[in-house]
């Protein structure tokens, strides 16, 4: 197998966006060509990462975002995972060039949703959960992620307040996030203040709906070498799934999907949780942060709520900075975006690039990005070279 | 690179079906495990091909068709590229396996759009064109192949006669195939004097609105070996692109995505256009099977409407087999199914088990399918062991 890097990144604000969702992807897709050394014919292959692009009126997105790159013969395709769509494509074209069918592969994630509004928004994200047993018997993703807080609470003895921290975190980290949608300090205060969404969640327990666009150029450590490129190095890549329903599963405090790609991601790069320096995890809402680094096997099951307390997941503060961006929570969550985006936060973290929220002595990343509940999910460690 | 085998097909009926875009997929899959002798546990990761299952309220199909299987543990993903979702996904499963990342990987095809009526079939597929310049104008695929349709009758001196031979001659092989949406014998007449469509095109030059599913199961040589499988060697792979927009060609009497796709499956399997046997093509519209024969090398430039004429594609009578299946004018066109579909019709082909549309002495047998207006294409070679 060859090795595999990601040797540029790009991405746009994340936010309430006027842009179409071909001008997203292809402002984030130049962003990272003009960051590296590359030139745009040395792209071979397109990946795209999309969920609602009809809600754009676009679909079959690679052939208008190549042939607007000025690239129409380059040919792609788009890949949907739901909410995990970015690090399902990521893993894809990881694959395709660790086994020599592509040098140099174009990942772009773009999303483009908040002109339906709150309301049809949450329509389509339903159509991501298992819709005849989940969204079409009216449980949403606030609903759902709600009963999986509510387990939590009740078998580990945590609190409304300790689900704040989490978002109190996130906000603090993603103030230092140029790209980020929701810059805005808040206290638990704040959080238990604001409006219940699905008990015990509240308004400010959740991620926002963004839009949205983040791409990565990944290519052979041989390329990025003769190029003379900055890259950081894949060395770890595992794909998991779960029960597509929260009902199917055994136990909702804990995710299976998770925990199958972080076992295969840890294995590959000969590592345990303790190397790890920061990852960039899933936290659509707080109650997922939580079962996250648990189930990365950061913290011992039932414990999250004590490290988040204790502040151990803080930026520099504790025993490992988690979402150091500001996460969904804060940076945003434009669906088809989110898993590339935490790869251009890991590139930027490796390679020192990322000022005020800089992980010190960061050398091995991580992500971690899921679908829906956790119905699929992949996770990628990396190293500094 | 392994040698990777198709082991195992099974599909729905395509038609205007009632089952829900889930069911479909799982009947599709299960007639394809039930065909086979592995057990479902055998399967390591499922590829979707699907385009518009936001138009049931079902995307992120992977988690919820594996779990409907008995399989909620096996990651999945969905890969979109418009009509030709299907061999662009193929192609993706095919290199996994190839790479030796998996040993066996279930494919399934599923598109269920005709509950939403012709005009929103027709105004969602408008997504799938290049949509600030095409269907956001006012062109739809009907009126977008009839530029191209215009074109070609004018550069060849073709006739609208001509294209109709196209659709005669795929209902005459439709006839024979159980699974086919539209099985009726149709006659020149008939075509000439169906309602117009977009000039020079009529109603009978279209393919329908289909719904369906179709399923294969690929896998290494040596695990199909040591089944004692029926299976068929993948000996040729092959992607392309064109600019998204019909407008950005310099010639649209020709699709580069096809030439391109065909010229790396040829280099791939050592073989020219004369060593195929038959194939299955992408004729969504009579235009594009008089396209694509010559873009194939089956035929030279301009020559495709003689080659009709004279029943040169016929089953069994001229030089090459096109669309014993009866295409997707007679079979159908559920567009995320067809590509797999495709390969399902070489399959049974390839064994001698194709009944009335059998293709006589068939050895080596080819699949083209793509996306949109051939923005996006694949193209695959397959052998009889």
């Amino acid at each position: 197998m060859n090795k595999v890097c990601v040797t540029s990144v790009g991405s746009t604000k994340y936010g309430k966006l006027k842009e179409s969702i071909v001008e997203l992807a292809v402002d984030a897709a130049s962003d990272a060509i003009k960051n590296s050394k590359i030139e745009p014919s040395d792209i071979q292959y397109g990946f795209i990462s999309n969920v609602f692009g009809v809600a754009d009126n676009q679909v079959h997105l690679a052939p208008v975002i190549m042939s607007s790159l000025g690239l129409p013969h380059v040919p792609g395709l788009t890949i949907e995972s739901a909410c995990g769509s970015g690090s399902v494509a990521f893993r894809e074209a990881y694959a395709n060039i660790a086994a020599g069918f592509y040098d140099v592969i174009l990942v772009v994630g773009v999303e483009k949703v908040t002109h339906t509004g709150t309301g049809r928004s949450t329509t389509l994200f339903s159509y991501c959960s298992d819709f005849f047993y989940e969204g079409g018997s009216g449980a949403s993703f606030p609903g759902l992620f709600a009963s999986m807080a509510r387990a939590y609470l009740t078998k580990y003895k945590a609190t409304e307040e300790d689900l704040a921290m989490v978002a109190v975190k996130n906000h603090e980290h993603g103030i230092f996030n140029p790209k980020a949608h929701v810059k805005k300090k808040i206290t638990v205060e704040d959080v238990m203040n604001s409006p219940e969404v699905a008990s015990p969640l509240k308004f400010l327990d959740c991620c926002p709906f963004s839009d949205g666009a983040s791409a990565v150029i990944l290519c052979t450590e041989d390329f990025a070498k003769k190029h003379g490129e900055d890259y950081i190095e894949v060395i770890g890549s595992g794909r998991g799934a779960s029960p597509a329903a929260v009902q199917g599963r055994e136990d909702p405090t804990t995710i299976p999907s998770t925990r199958a790609a972080a076992q295969q991601a840890y294995k590959q790069a000969n590592l345990t949780p303790k190397n790890i320096d920061f990852a960039e995890v899933h936290d659509c809402f707080t109650i997922a942060e939580m079962i996250d680094i648990e189930d990365l096997g950061f913290f011992d099951k039932g414990s999250a709520a004590m490290a988040v307390r204790e502040g151990l997941t803080k930026l520099n503060q504790g025993e490992i900075t988690i979402n150091p961006s500001g996460g969904l929570k804060s940076k945003g969550h434009p669906i088809g975006a989110t898993g590339i985006g935490q790869v251009v936060e890991v590139y930027e973290q490796l390679l020192g690039k990322a000022d005020q929220r800089q992980v010190e002595d960061a050398e091995i990343g991580m992500t971690h990005n899921f679908g829906a509940t956790g119905a699929s999910c992949a996770v990628h460690i990396f190293k500094r070279v």
